[in-house]
C-alpha cells in the first residue's frame, strides 16, 4: 500500500487471501516518499505475485513492475477525482505491464493473484472453482429473497 | 476479439508471444453479436491464460471472465470516446477480476501473459529479464542518439 | 438487476408497473457471476421487454439483449465514477442495441418498456397519456405553490 | 435530424430500415432552431417510433419525447466533445424517458425500433433473427480468415 | 425553473433581484415534462430576460432561448454527473445562443441580466458598480480578519 | 481574443455583426500575457458588449469581466482537452457572472450580445426575428432536399 | 487565497513554512473580484514566491503569474467538480508558466516554494532532507504497525 | 523524458533554455523501463532543477520528485486521452511536490525553471522581463495586423 489510509481496501484482498490459504506479506511504502524502501522490498522479495494499492497519481503499482517481471496487480483507491489512479495504474507504456483491477477493488486483486497461482496448483483451482459456485449461489439467494418481497 | 478491426492491437501481442516461443490461437468472437460462440470457445479451451480485446462498452474481457476461472487479461481499444472502452474494462464487480491493459496495450497483455506463465516456468521467467534488458538497452541508445544531435 | 443492491432503483420502475396494471418479475442474476444463470433466464423467459439494471462497468443490459431479439432497456447506476455505468451501458456495438436510460431512472425504464407495449394496446396509450396529464398538473401545481412563497 | 449534417448517422439506420422492409419518413428539424416545426412533426405524425439524432446539447431526442407518448429513441452525434451529446441524450429526468444508444449509432437506433415494433408482428420477429444469424455468420467468418493469415 | 427542485438555486438570484429592485416572476416548468406551458409562458411573457435553470440533461435553456429573442441566461444543476447538466446548457447549437453561468449558480444569472438591463438604464449600472464595491469591501476585511488569526 | 490563432472563431462572430450592422473592435490581448493591455482596453473601452475568445485555461472572459460590469460574453476555444476552456469559461466564482456559449461558437456569441442589444433597440429585434425565420427556411430546405434524394 | 473559504488548504502549507521557519503572508484576494488589489498585492510584494490558492475556474494563479517573473505555484480547491479546478490551474498558456500542485495540496505548494527557495540557501536544503526522512520513518512505522494487527 | 517520442516537446523548452543561457543536459530514461538508470541519472546529477517530461501514466516526473529535493517540473505529454497524463503528474500525494505544466509545455517548463534559478541570479531575472515585453510587442503586433485586415 502506498499510505496506511489504503487499508480497507487491502482488508478486502486480505480476507480473501486467508479464506484460500494463501501466505502474504503487507507493507506501507510509497513510490513517492520511500522510493529506496519500495526498490529493496520488492527487489528482495520472493512473492510469486505482487499487488499494490494506490490513490490519486498513484505511482506505486507501475514502480513495482518496473523492478520485477513476476505480475503486478495494480489497484486504484478512490479520493476526490478518481480518474487520477484509474487512469495512472491502468495507462501504463508498453514493455511493462500492470494487471489493473477496479476502484478500490482488493478482493479482485486477490482473486485475480490466486488464479495466477492456480496456473501451477490444480488445487487453488479448484478452491476457485467452488468459491464461484458459492458466489452464485449467493446471487440466487438473493433473488428468491426478493421475489417474496417485492 | 470483438472485432476484426482490433487485429492491429491484436498484433502487437502476437509479435511478442511469437518472439517468447508461446503458442496461440486468435478468434474473433463478440460477446454482444456471438454470445454462444464465446461461450463455448472459452469453456472448451485449454488456455492457460485468455486476452480479451475490445472497444466501446468492452464486455468481452468481464463476459470470457465470468466463464473461465483462468486469468483473463482486458485490452480495450481505442475509439471516440476512450473512457468508455477503458472504464468498462476495468470497473468489474467483485468477484470476477479482469487484469486490465492500458488502451490498445496488445503488447503489455501478451506480456502480462508470459509474466503468468512464467511463475512456472523459469525458461520463460528468464527470457522476460532478457526482454526486460534488451528494452534498456535501446532507451539507453536513444538517449544516446538525442545527444549528438540536440 | 446485477446485484440486490440495484433494488431502489428497480422499485421506482415497480411502483410504476403496478399502477399501470402490468405484470412483471424481478430478477437477481449477474452477468458477470452468473453467466448462465442470466442465459436461462433470458431464453426460457416470454417477456416482451426486458429491463436490465447494473452499475461499474454494467455489462448486463449488453449481454440480455445479446441473448434475445426482445427490446432491452438500460438503466445505469450511480456509483464513485458513474461515466463507467453510463457509458458501458449505452455505448454498444453496431447490431445488438440497447435503449439505455438516465443513471438510476428505473422509473424512465418502467414508462419506456409501457410505451413500446402501447404499440400493440390502445388501452395503454391512453394510461401513458393520463399519467402524462398528471405530471402537468403536479408541475402547474408546484409552480403555484412557489408563487405564493417566494 | 437536427442537422443536415448528420445524415452519414441517418443512412446507417435507413439500410437497416430498408432491409427488413420498414416505411419511414425522414426530416431535418432542430429543437433549437425550428421548434414548432418539430411540434407539427411530431404531433401530426403516425409514426409507430420516432428515432431523434442530434450532437453537441442534444435537446432533440428529449423534444420529440415530450409531445409524444410513442418510444423515442435517441442517437448522440460524435463532436468536438461527445459527452456533451451522450449525456444530454441519456440523462433525461423523470417521467420522459428517452431510449438512448451509443455515439453515431444510427444503425442500432433502427434495430431497437424493429425489436419494438416486432412485439406486435411475428414477421419482423424472425427477420430480426434471421439478421442476428448472418450477423453471426460474418463473425465466424471474420475469425476463420485471420486464423489464415496471423 | 425544470422543477421545484431548483429552487436553492433559484433563491440565490431573487435575492439578488430584489436586492436591486428588479421585478421578476418565477414559475416551475418543464422542457420535457410540460413543453407547451413552456411555450406558452415564453411566448406570452414580456419579460427582458430570461432566466432557466435546470439539471440533468437540461433542456430547458435552450429550448426557452428557441421560444424568443430576449436573452436567456441558462443555470445548470448539480447532481450525480454535473457535467450533464453543464455541457446541455452551454453547447448549444449555432443560431440560437444560451448565455451560460456556472453550476448552481444561480446569483450569477441574476447578475448577468441585471448587466443586460444596464445597458439601457444607468440607474442599475451605478447600483451594480456599488455592488462591486461591496463585495470588494468584503474580501478585503475578509483578509485583514485572517490576518489577525493565522 | 487571447491570441492570434482563435481569428476564425472571431470571423463567425464579425460575419453576424457586419450582417446586423452593429460597430465593433477586435483585439487580440492575453489574461496571461498582456494583464495590462486588457486592463486598458476594457477600462478605456465604451463598448456595450465585450466578447472574449480563449482557448486551454481561459482566463481571459473572467478577467474582463472583473474589469467592467458591462455583459461579457466567454467563448471557449477548442484543442487537446476542450473541457479545460469549457469549464474555465462557465465555472465562475458568484459576484463576477460570464456569459458563457458552447466552443467555438463565435457566431452565438454574436447573436447573444445582439439579444442584449435589442433590449433597447427595437430594430435590431424585429432584425433579429428576420434571422431566425431564414434560418428555419434554411432547414426547411435541407429536409426538402433530402427527401428527394434519401 | 481567492476565497475565505479556502483556508483549510492554506493552513496546509503555512504548518509547513512554519515548521520551516520560512516567513509568509497571508491575503484573500481573488483575480474576478478584487482584481485590483492583486495587481497590487503582486507588484508591491517582495516575495520570492507566490503561492496561489483558488477554486472553480481558478483563475488566480494565472493572472498573478502574469503580474510577476517570480515563480508562482498554484493550488487548485476541489468543489462540485474538480477537474474546473485542476485544468484551469495547469492548462497555461505558452510564455506564462504556473507550477501547478494537486486538488487540495497546500502542503506541497509550501514544500515546492521551499525547494525553490533551498536552490539559493543549502540550510533550507538539509531541512528538506531532515523532512523527507522524517516522512520514511513515519511510513516505515506505519508499515510495521501494520504487521502486528493484520 | 520517458521517451524517445516525447523530444518535440522538450525541443520547445530547450530553445527557450538556449535564448537565456541556461546549460541543460537532456535524457530518455523510463521510470518504468529504466528505473535504475532514473535514479543514478537523478542521484548523480548536480541539476539545479530538473524538467521530466512524460505521456500516459507519467510517472517520471513523480519517480524524480522522490529521489531529489531540488525543485521537479513535470510536464504530461498528449496522447489518445489526455487526462491521464496531466492527472498523473499533477494528483502527487502529500510530502513529494511536482510543479505541473501544462499539456505539451516544454516552453513553460523551461520558463519555469528559469523563473527558479532568478531567485539567486538577478541577471536571469531582467531577462525574463525582456522576454515577457518581447511577448507582449508581440501579440501587440499581431492585435494591429489583424486591425487592418478583418
Amino acid at each position: 500500500m502506498g499510505s496506511k489510509n489504503d487499508l480497507p481496501v487491502a482488508e478486502k484482498g486480505i480476507s480473501i487471501l486467508k479464506s484460500f490459504g494463501i501466505g502474504y506479506e503487507i507493507f506501507v511504502a510509497s513510490a513517492h516518499r520511500t522510493p529506496k524502501r519500495v526498490e529493496e522490498l520488492v527487489t528482495k522479495s520472493d512473492a510469486d505475485v505482487f499487488i499494490a494499492i494506490a490513490g490519486v497519481s498513484a505511482a506505486l503499482p507501475g514502480v513495482v513492475a518496473s523492478l520485477t517481471t513476476k505480475p503486478v496487480i495494480g489497484v486504484p483507491v478512490s479520493g476526490a477525482v478518481n480518474l487520477d489512479a484509474i487512469l495512472s495504474v491502468i495507462q501504463m507504456p508498453p514493455g511493462i505491464p500492470v494487471a489493473a483491477v477496479g476502484l478500490d477493488r482488493g478482493d479482485n486483486a486477490a482473486l485475480l493473484a490466486i488464479e495466477m497461482m492456480s496456473l501451477a496448483n490444480a488445487d487453488l483451482s479448484k478452491k476457485m472453482a467452488d468459491y464461484r459456485k458459492d458466489m452464485e449461489k449467493k446471487i440466487i439467494a438473493d433473488s428468491e429473497s426478493l421475489k417474496s418481497n417485492v
